[in-house]
């Protein structure tokens, strides 16, 4: 046990105060961890835009004040009562969705959906006390997605840290907490792409990035990238895609554009970018028959989707992933092992470095979707 | 072969002229089938809701004057040039579904929706010509759904009928050529209803009670029907139903009624009647995490089906059937054998038998929701 076990620790963490507001870089007091609780030393932490989301004041369940941040990895400082399937030193990669091996979701083959800790998380608190453990000149700061990687120190419940391997270098399996693992998962778990099929993907940041290079990996022979910005073609080839195609060079919607590329629509589709006219359209450009069309992004509050009922009496399926549907405390060690055997491509989603009080700068490059990943360290 | 082989054949048939009218119950000439088409002798026929809608005016596709009928039963009267797969004097069952066992649909094991006819069979007209074989006083009267059934005679593509046992008695199993069929399918091969699960069927038509009867056969542990018409439930426990809910007795929408009765949802739900509202509803009464709704019911012209996307982010699978996924020509004589093995409750269906000159009368119990199956005969 670290020397700082059983008190409170003092660190740095970017505070959120309020939507719309750049965040505080300022030192938080963080309590120790309560029975079933892990106290985790973040090595490393990336940005994803459901931070960003949130921030924006686009989450109308937001909880301010708040240390946001979820894509991290980190060493284990020390426990509270009760844990024991990690201990302090162990290296870990905090998890927003939860695994607990009990509850329904845990035991059904098919979900990832744990309910153990997600009422508490949902509220910026720890479960055994309805407490968070973060505040700021002794007042109470929210959690958040129960990770709250933006702290040099934070606390999580014990559901909510996969055990990895302790070689792997944190700054860049980091990554593993989020984006990529989704995009990986929604073409291994939900889609679950076969060999030869065709495969479309809406969105060219890390996640369809990630769908792209997984859809490669499962043998699909066609891949089509679609997004508005063109300089993300490049990349979106590197990753795997045979083809790109920029919405802005057709005057017909892009569904149709898709369609007609491929006679009868792909056999998969993903939505990777939260717009629910691109979740419609990527269900119309499915194949006819048995498509499958899986939305990722996260649309903002309040939006629907819809489409005409035929396009799904006429065979297609439209569903969706939540960390693309990984058991994550059972999952992300492996995907950490995948990628220690060199079998990822893991690296080249990190396009930037910073130090963590460069927190806000790296927002600004989110927002300009000049980057795909920023690792920022303490 | 028929001494009428090769001749035009005057005989009965009911007549739409337009959208909104009665049909006309009159004499209509049928040309001798062309190249690789069938001409039947229809023994008899039920209507199905589809019927309906398209006399209603409400499909903007629906062509006038037209032959309507897509549910029945008869004998190859003669077989047009190169037909080897029928001959005169077998027993059979259109199916609006064709199925080639050559196109792209057919060859994929999940997919029934054959499209070697389809584009002939949407225009009212045969492949071989482009014409109809229909002609009242030397005009043309449209085909419907490539089967027609509403008259003494019709001809149909060798692609869309299925040679069912001799044995079968005719006036029963036309059931099996849609409502029925499309139920029990939706169940088995859409679904893929499990051992064990739960089950909520949206309306109790012959196809909601079709899906109940499946349910129950497939060894769901738990199926909850639901209308708004009380005087179905009977029906609904008979085939299998374990309880059954009536909207109206609930202040808060059908969807959260589910929920909480079943804590998560089911895994299975089932929309048998066209509603967009209800299709909403049974996707979000689907299980989290795993639950897959089923659109059956055909939707009226223009109307769309939206729910916000964290529906499907959590988990649920939204998809829909057409004849219940089955491969007509191929599984419905399995159908057939099935009834005559004593399997299936298809004789239950049949709440009314008229001759074929009521049908205006059939159509009006269709309408007023007093019947589930009436069945015309010659």
């Amino acid at each position: 046990m670290a020397d700082t076990a059983g008190k409170p620790i003092d660190c740095k963490a970017a505070v959120a105060w309020g939507p719309k507001q750049p965040l505080e870089v300022r030192t938080v007091t963080v309590a120790p961890p309560g029975p079933g609780e892990v106290r985790v030393k973040i090595a490393a932490t990336a940005l994803c835009h459901t931070d960003a989301y949130t921030l924006d004041g686009l989450d109308p369940e937001g909880l301010f004040p708040c240390i946001l941040g979820h894509e991290a990895a980190g060493i284990v400082e020390s426990v509270g009562e009760g844990v024991t399937s990690v201990k302090a030193g162990d290296h870990v990669i905090p998890c927003y969705q939860a695994y607990c091996g009990e509850c329904k979701f845990c035991k059904h083959p098919d979900s990832n959906l744990c309910v153990s800790v997600r009422a508490f998380t949902g509220k910026g608190v720890m479960k055994s006390d309805g407490k968070s453990r973060f505040t700021v000149d002794g007042k109470p700061v929210f959690h958040f997605m129960g990770t709250s990687t933006f702290s040099e120190y934070t606390v999580v419940h014990e559901q909510s840290v996969a055990k990895v391997d302790v070689n792997a270098p944190l700054d860049k399996v980091c990554l593993l907490g989020c984006g990529v693992s989704t995009g990986w998962g929604a073409v291994y778990n939900t889609a679950k792409v076969k060999p030869g099929s065709s495969v479309a993907v809406f969105g060219l940041g890390a996640v369809g990035l990630a769908v792209i290079e997984a859809a490669a990996r499962a043998g699909a022979s066609r891949i089509i990238a679609i997004d508005l910005n063109p300089s993300k073609f490049a990349a979106a080839k590197e990753f795997g895609a045979t083809a790109c195609v920029n919405p802005k060079d057709h005057d017909k919607p892009i569904q149709q554009v898709i369609v007609e590329m491929t006679e009868w629509g792909c056999d998969y589709t993903f939505e990777c970018i939260g717009n629910t006219s691109v979740m419609r359209a990527a269900l119309e450009c499915a194949h006819r028959g048995w498509g499958t069309s899986v939305v990722i992004g996260v649309a903002a509050a309040g939006q629907e989707i819809s489409t005409r009922p035929f396009q799904l009496v006429t065979g297609r399926k439209w569903t969706g992933t939540a960390f693309g549907g990984y058991k994550s405390r059972v999952q992300v060690p492996d995907l950490v092992n995948d990628y220690m055997a060199g079998k990822t491509m893991l690296d080249k989603y990190i396009t930037h470095n910073m130090k963590f009080d460069q927190i806000n700068e790296a927002f600004d490059l989110l927002h300009k979707g000049e980057c795909l990943r920023c690792v920022l360290t303490f």
